[in-house]
């Protein structure tokens, strides 16, 4: 077990420096940079932050950490919304940043290995005039190796997954600096226990992600969005349902309630009707496309849709998934000064439009401001709890809102971040195996020392 | 550690009839029919076999099991060709076949929760009428539990995956007798390490799996198959490369060649030309089958495919399907009396051709007889490698020719069963862990007496 807060000592950062020469600070501002994320979550910051340029910097950084108990925390772009990279016990922040390179296009198997820094935006920069694209989009430009650590999802999971389906195999260092291979790079693999999966989602509780082979996908024929406003919060997610069991393929579907609509509005000078509204987009081949378009319209139309507006053109498309993409800059904007604690839970469709619109009750009993924006394909949806996090009243009143809401979510059989139930005890055994010492990224996930 | 064959005494069988009554066997018959699948591997007998009947027997079996320190071996319908059911160390075999209820089907979240006995086409009779069904299909007839134990996959996981991806969540017991959740129903979560995929895929080497929650589709509005012979090997694996990079939605792409064909012909009466064969099949709605289907055969005639025959009909694709699935008992039926190797290898789509014509080339220089069949969409394919276990030339022939084409297989960034790397020293820190006493399906995956 490490202490508390590991104060570093000079001979262990002399053995950093030996490793990564001037890239190393401990400068107060540089750690508070890596101290936390977009959210309300308190700052933690690492006692020093390092900046690796390759994998054997990080072996070997991993090593020196692992012979003098001091946590590892990686780091990316810091655009989580979960607190993943706050510093809970001190110790030394790897920051993957400059470890941007793209290895390895392979169009032909349509699949790519890149290093942890690589942006996803810069990759599919990259890949453009190849016909490729990765289509896993969280909103923020986060790094590869961020996202496979969160196993990110985003606005198309519905058609393309999640990064656990895409994810094709990973370099990773552990606990104690050996370096693994989780599988290879074909499609399928019955080859022994599912290491990929392992460490997708593991927030760098289980080892240093330093490569990814990514799938990619062909840009499709076509592509085409839509936006459509409805009566009331209970039309436009019985829309999402029903378009899901028609069967039509979605590439997305976002729900944003009047008062994020607001929000974006103000935040980027648009004048959507400020009303629950659902953006679409489908993927395919032109008249693929045009059948999908015509059977999603109907069925909105039928449960009260009105300005139903398309957008064919890439820059207007472009518009609108940034608009959605600032959904939470813009609540925070709602209240200059305001932190955002952002929810998350995930219900079986079936319970969806009752689970909303008990949340949206509950919410409007409440003082606290708090767009709800969601994934509504898979069930999956969120709230922008956006308040002052100083003022012990608000903080309360959000997290008992929000204790509500994971209540309610699990009580629907949803899940939510953090809930484990009797499975625990078989993370903690894995926990315990892969990073004996508790230095990986030590109080997130599962925490060794409060069990 | 347990004796290399535990031989079990009166206290510890009084202890399971206690749990099964009746339900127990040590009759040399019961015991021969539970210690081989349907490939050449040697038979190694369970010393009892057990049917339980619900998830509490499978928990009490498993304790005294436990206790006694006597492996336990889950059973479904050894129907799977890689030995895994080989009780290597004796032990109590657990057939899981009378636990064949399907518990709970939620047809607006499009997911089932079935016990492990439940075989494919038995939840695919039940699910017809509700508009539903469970897409993959590895040929033989086999129990959900054992298809993802072994994390199945078949001839359309090129479109809807294999088990990884369709597992939601599973039930298990443990070494120790603990029952776990591995997941809860909702189609997405980002709380903690994935239990679920660590699961899957894990051959009973990790635990008793006594309920899955699986996704499933809607039965697409349109349906058309089709057969296509080709002048030679490479230009129908050339057609496949080329269709999957054209990013027509194949459900199904299977390669079959000249020697499989004919050995099918025989077996099921047809008189398919004796060529090398892809089966396609198409999935969508009435207007996308038919763009894929033009777009799919003006592929392969320009690649030189004659004889392009289309099944529509259902009864006419269930008949083309049943002589795919029949190909290891075809291919068997060429020489009575031989028994079967079945290789798996996957490779990236870029090296397919070069792989299957160097391993065509390689079976033609030698004497044993090697039928090629694949679902070479995902890079995936196998020989059937007929030959008399019996005599030890033939034996070792054939292993060799396996252990050439693995050799290749890794050579082109591919997989193959049993291939871990240096992943290995993690996969037995997993299993060391979840299973400490090594009595879960002892010796396989990672034989953690042999290291």
């Amino acid at each position: 077990m490490v202490p508390e807060t590991a104060v570093l000592n000079d001979v262990f950062i002399g053995k950093l420096r030996g490793i990564v020469k001037n890239r190393l600070s401990t400068a107060r501002s540089v750690r508070e940079q890596h101290g936390h994320d977009e959210s309300y979550h308190a700052s933690h910051l690492p006692d020093a932050v390092v900046f690796p340029t390759d994998t054997e910097e990080v072996i070997d950084i991993v090593k020196v950490c692992a012979e003098h108990g001091v946590p590892v925390i990686p780091f990316g772009t810091g655009t989580s919304l979960e607190g993943h990279v706050a510093a809970l016990r001190g110790g030394v922040c790897i920051n993957l940043m400059e470890m941007n390179k793209i290895l390895e296009v392979n169009a032909e198997d349509m699949d790519v290995r890149v290093q942890p820094g690589v942006k996803r935006k810069q990759l599919n920069e990259y890949l453009r005039d190849k016909g490729l694209f990765f289509p896993i989009d969280p909103g923020a430009d986060a790094s590869l190796g961020g996202m496979a650590a969160t196993r990110a999802s985003g606005t198309n999971a519905v058609l393309y997954g999640t990064m656990r389906e895409n994810v094709l195999a990973m370099e990773v260092v552990l606990a104690d600096g050996r370096l693994i291979k989780t599988a290879r790079r074909a499609r399928k693999s019955a080859a022994g226990y599912d290491l990929t999966r392992l460490f997708v989602g593991s927030e760098g509780t289980l080892g240093v992600i330093t490569e990814i082979t990514l799938k990619l996908y062909g840009i499709p024929e076509a592509i085409s969005a839509a936006v459509a406003s409805f009566p009331d919060l209970k039309s436009a997610v019985n829309t999402v349902i029903e378009t899901i069991h028609s069967g039509i393929p979605l590439a997305r579907i976002e729900l944003l309630d009047e008062v994020q609509m607001e929000a974006i509005n103000k935040y980027s000078g648009y004048d959507y009707p400020v009303k629950p509204t659902l953006f679409f987009e489908f993927h395919g081949s032109v008249n693929g496309v045009k059948d999908q378009s015509i059977a999603a319209q109907s069925i909105a139309s039928e449960l009260g849709a009105a300005d139903f507006q398309w957008a064919t053109r890439a820059e207007d498309r472009a518009r609108l998934w940034q608009a959605r993409h600032d959904a939470y800059y813009a609540a925070l904007a709602l209240r200059p000064g305001a932190k955002g604690m952002a929810t998350d839970v995930c219900v079986p469709l079936s319970r969806l439009t009752e689970c909303i619109l008990e949340t949206k009750k509950d919410i409007e009993k409440s003082d606290v401001l708090a767009p709800i924006v969601g994934h509504v394909g898979d069930g999956n949806f969120h709230l922008v709890l956006v308040m002052n996090p100083d003022d012990p009243e608000e903080l309360e009143q959000a997290k008992e809102l929000n204790r509500r809401m994971i209540g309610r979510a699990l009580s629907m059989e949803g899940t939510c971040t953090g809930e484990h139930g009797e499975a625990l005890s078989v993370m903690i055994a894995l926990k315990t195996t892969l990073d004996p010492g508790d230095i990986m990224n030590p109080g997130e996930i599962v925490d060794l020392q409060n069990q």
